[in-house]
C-alpha cells in the first residue's frame, strides 16, 4: 500500500510513526462530496457573481500592465476598475486552464497530484509568532522555520512542505524568503510553495526551483504552488498580481484564493459572500489564462466569520463549512481543482476550542472535496501563531481523514464472516486469528490521544493532550532524517542567495 | 423562527444563551446524508447479515418467552439459539413498523419528530462519574443528577431531556430508576427516556408516563424511548429483552442498538462489523414487530472500536465514522429512524483530544442521517464521566451542527446584491445597513470560544476553553428556569415511587 518506498523513509517512519501505517504521497479519495447547494443555488451564485463583475467590477491596484492585458482582451477598464461581460471569465478559464496537473517534489515519491480525487494537506502558513508548552508564545525564527520544516518532514500525513511556516522574523522582511525556500530545499525533500508576494520574489523562487530541477525541468513541468489572495472586496493589488503573472508565465500553478472574513470583507450572509468569492475568483483566474493559456490554476476560496462584538475572525463555524462546501462544488463546476483551508483556530491554545474548531474545519474541507488543503496543521490565534504541539495534535486529524476517505474494504478478508462464524454469540474476537492477522493494518492509530483507564492515565501523569503532544514533537524531531542535498545543487543555491541578498540593503518591511 | 414560544422559555432565553439565536425542538436537517457505501457493499452487507442469522444465529439469553415468539413465527429455535431465514427479519420489520413517529413532551412546544430529516440530540447516558474543574473527578450522586437536568434544560442546542444523565450512586440500584424519571418529569418539560433495564422498571417508567401524560394518551402515543443494546456478538439478554417488551407492548419506542467495539465484540474490520451489527439489530427489530406489530423502533448502531495495544475503546475514529455512515444507510434502506451516539471520547479531560473526538463523532452521525443521538454532549473517560465542563463545550456543537444542517439562505436578502454594489471594491462592510440588519441572525455564536486578541485574552486571564466552560456551566445554571409541575401529578408521583420503594429492601446491584 505504500507507495513511498525509499529505504530513507522508510526508516524514519519506523521511529515514533509505525511503520506499519502506510504513507500515500497523498489522499486519493474513494468517497464523494458534500453538497450544499442545488443547481438552484449554484446558477444563482454564477448569475449573481456574473453581475458584480459587470456592475460593479474589479479593482487591479497598481499593475499597469495587469490592466493592458484585461483591457486587450476586450474587458472594460476605467482607471484601475476592470469589468467584465457576463460569461467572459468563465469562458476565458474553461477554454484553457487544466483541470489538473502534477507538482513534482524532488523526490518523485513524494511528488503529489492536484485535482480530481486527489487531496494534498499542507502545513500552517504565515504565523509571525510560534507557541510551544516550554517556551510559550513569541516571535518565530529561522531557527524555528527550519525546525518546523523538519518537524512537518517527519509527519507521513502531510503531503508538501508548504511555505511560511512560520514568519522567520530575525531575519530581514525583504530577504527572509530566500532562506525560507532554502529551507524547504535543504530540509525537506517534498514539494513546497514558491514566494506570493511580489514579482521579485516569485522570480527567485523560480529561479531557484531551476537551481533544483533544472531549467528545462521546470519550463515543463510544475514544481511550485502560489497563493494569490485578493484584498476582499474586489481588489487585487500589485504584490498579488505581480506573484500570479510571475508564475503564470513561468507555467507554475496559482491558487486564486479570494480571503473574506464575512461582514467585514464581504456581506454578513454566506450567498452574498458565495457570489463575492466567486467573482473575485473567476476575474484572477481569467487572468491566469490570459497571461499564459493553459497555466496551471485551482479556485481557491478562504471563506470565513467574524464576531460582530468583537470584530474578531472567528473559525469553525457553521458557516464557513457552508461556504467551503459550497466553493467547492462551484470550482468542480468550472473544471478547476479547488484550493482551501484547514484546521484553522481562534483559540490562544491547544486547547479544547481548538480542536473542535480544527476538526470542524478539515473535515468539512475535506468533504468539499479540496485538493489541496493550506493550514492542515498548527494553526492558532486566527494564523498569528504556529503551535508545535497542535501540529501533532492536528497530524492525527490529517492521518484519520486520510484513513476515513480510503473509504470501506469489502475485500472478503473485510468480510470476516468464517471469523464471526467461528466466534459465534457471547464470545469475544480479541483471541481470533482474524484479529491478530488484520488489527494493526484495519484500524488507525493516532499518537495523541490517551485511551488508557483514569488510573493508569493518573499515574503516567494525568496529563492533557497538549501536554502528551509537547513530549511528542520533540520525539518526532529525534526521528527526523535528513534527506540530504546534492553538493553541487546545495553550493548553487548559496550562491544565488549571497547574490542575491547583497544586491539590496536588509530591509525590516516588504 | 423559534417554534416554541412559551414566555417562560423565552425569558430564560434571554439569559446566558442569547434569545436572538432561536431554537428549534429539533433540527430539520435541509441537506442530505454522506453515503460511504454504494448498491454493492449495501447489498453485500445485508446478504452477510442474512447469512449470519441463518448459520449462526443469535441468542436470547434467559426470557424463555422470547424464544416462543421466535418459535411461534417459525423461526428455528434450539436452546437460547435462534436461527432465521434468508429475509425474514426484514420482511418481518418492514411489514409493519412505522417509518417515523412523535415522541411527546409535556410542554408540547418541545415534542419531538422521531424519523425523516429530524435529529433529536439527547445528552450523555450512563456514567457513573462527573467531572468538573472544581470538585475533579467524583462518583455521581442525585444531587449531580438533578443539576445536570436543570443544566441541560437550559441549552437550546439540547432537545430531549436524555436518560442516565450520569448514574446516582448514592441511590441505591434498584430503585433509582424511579428517582432518575422522576427528576427529568419535574425538572424539565422535555421528552425523555424510560429505565432501559428489566421488564419491571420499564414498567415502571410506563406507570409514571401515565401518571404525567394519562392513561388515555400513553396508550396511543409515544411518550418514552428505550435503548436496548445487544451483548454483541449475537446475545440479547433478559434484562434487555424484558425491557424491549414491555415498551413494544405500550407501544413505546425501542431503539435496536448493537454495542459493538471492533476487535472484541465483533471482528477488527468494518465490513465484518457491519453485517454483524445488521444482523444484531434486525433480529431484535423483528422481535419487537413480532411483539407488537407497528410498534415505533429504530435501527441503532453504537459500534467503535478499540486499541488492540490496550484493549481500550476508542472514539472518533476513522472507521467509526465510517460505520455510523454505513449504518445509516442500511437503517434507510430498512425504513426506519436511525439511532446512533455522539461526543464521545476517550480522554479524561475537556481538552484537545475531547474535541477531536467529539467534533468527529457527532459530525460524523449528523452526516449519517441520525434521527436521535445519544450522548450528544458531555461524555469523557469513554463513557465512565459527565464532564459539566464538556458538556457546556459540546452544546456549542451541538449549535453549529443544527445551523449548519439548515443550510443556505438564498433569499434576495442573503444574496446582498445591493449590499455588494453599494460596499463597492476595496470598501469595508462593517458600517453597511445590510451588515447591521443581518450580522445577528447571520451568524451563529457559539459560548465557549475565545474570539479576542491575545492581548486582551491575556488581560481576561488566559484562560483555555474548559476553564471558561467552567464560568459558562454556572451561569447557565443560574438562568434556570423551573418549568413546574402540576401538584396533584407531583403528589401521584411521589406517592407511587414511595409505594414501589416500599416494596422490597434497598439493594447495590441490579
Amino acid at each position: 500500500m505504500a507507495t513511498d518506498s525509499s529505504p530513507r523513509r522508510r526508516r524514519a517512519a519506523s521511529g515514533p510513526v509505525k511503520s506499519d501505517q502506510p504513507r500515500a504521497p497523498y489522499i486519493t479519495r474513494k468517497l464523494g462530496t458534500f453538497n450544499v447547494l442545488g443547481e438552484e443555488g449554484l446558477s444563482l451564485t454564477e448569475h449573481n457573481a456574473d453581475q458584480i463583475l459587470k456592475e460593479t467590477g474589479m479593482d487591479f491596484v497598481g499593475d499597469p500592465e495587469i490592466l493592458a492585458i484585461f483591457r486587450a482582451a476586450g474587458c472594460d477598464v476605467k482607471g484601475d476598475r476592470v469589468r467584465f461581460e457576463p460569461g467572459f471569465c468563465r469562458r476565458t478559464i474553461t477554454a484553457t486552464a487544466p483541470r489538473d496537473y502534477v507538482q513534482h517534489a524532488r523526490n518523485p515519491a513524494n511528488t503529489v497530484k492536484i485535482g480530481g480525487d486527489g487531496t494534498v494537506l499542507c502545513p500552517s502558513w504565515g504565523p509571525p509568532f510560534v507557541h510551544d508548552l516550554d517556551r510559550g508564545r513569541r516571535y518565530a525564527s529561522y531557527e524555528d522555520f527550519k525546525t518546523l520544516v523538519k518537524l512537518h518532514h517527519t509527519i507521513p500525513w502531510l503531503h508538501h512542505s508548504g511555505g511560511v511556516v512560520c514568519e522567520p522574523v530575525d531575519l530581514p522582511a525583504n530577504k527572509r524568503h530566500l532562506d525560507m525556500l532554502y529551507a524547504h530545499i535543504r530540509y525537506s525533500d517534498r514539494a513546497f510553495m514558491g514566494a506570493f508576494i511580489g514579482e521579485e520574489r516569485a522570480g527567485h523562487a523560480i529561479d531557484m526551483a531551476r537551481i533544483l530541477f533544472g531549467a528545462d525541468f521546470v519550463a515543463n513541468n510544475q514544481v511550485l504552488y502560489c497563493v494569490s489572495n485578493t484584498n476582499a472586496p474586489l481588489v487585487l493589488d500589485a504584490n498579488m498580481s505581480g506573484a500570479l503573472k510571475t508564475y503564470a508565465r513561468a507555467n507554475q500553478p496559482v491558487a486564486c484564493t479570494p480571503w473574506v472574513l464575512t461582514g467585514a470583507m464581504s456581506p454578513t450572509t454566506v450567498a452574498g459572500t458565495l457570489a463575492q468569492v466567486l467573482a473575485e475568483a473567476t476575474a484572477c483566474l481569467a487572468l491566469v489564462q490570459l497571461v499564459r493559456p493553459g497555466a496551471p490554476c485551482l479556485m481557491g476560496s478562504f471563506a470565513s466569520t467574524m464576531s460582530m462584538q468583537s470584530g474578531a475572525p472567528t473559525f469553525g463555524t457553521p458557516e464557513a463549512g457552508l461556504m467551503v462546501l459550497a466553493a467547492g462544488q462551484l470550482a468542480r463546476r468550472l473544471g478547476l481543482p479547488f484550493h482551501t483551508v484547514g484546521t484553522l483556530s481562534s483559540s490562544k491554545l491547544p486547547d479544547a476550542q481548538s480542536q473542535q474548531e480544527a476538526t470542524w474545519g478539515l473535515l468539512m474541507s475535506m468533504f468539499a472535496g479540496a485538493n489541496l488543503i493550506n493550514h492542515a496543521t498548527g494553526w492558532l490565534e486566527g494564523g498569528l501563531v504556529t503551535s508545535f504541539e497542535k501540529t501533532i495534535i492536528d497530524a492525527d486529524l490529517c492521518g484519520k481523514v486520510a484513513r476515513f476517505f480510503d473509504g470501506i474494504d469489502l475485500s472478503e478478508n473485510a468480510q470476516a464472516m468464517a471469523a464471526i462464524a467461528a466466534t459465534g454469540p457471547g464470545q469475544h474476537f480479541l483471541g481470533s486469528d482474524h484479529t491478530r492477522a488484520n488489527f494493526m493494518s484495519a484500524l488507525f492509530r493516532p499518537l495523541t490521544p490517551d485511551n488508557n483507564s483514569f488510573e493508569q492515565w493518573s499515574a503516567d501523569g494525568g496529563r492533557d493532550a497538549a501536554s502528551r503532544a509537547n513530549t511528542l514533537w520533540k520525539k518526532q524531531l529525534e526521528a527526523y532524517e535528513d534527506p540530504g542535498l546534492d553538493p553541487a545543487i546545495d553550493e548553487a543555491l548559496h550562491d544565488y542567495i549571497a547574490r542575491r541578498k547583497a544586491e539590496k540593503p536588509d530591509m525590516n518591511y516588504f
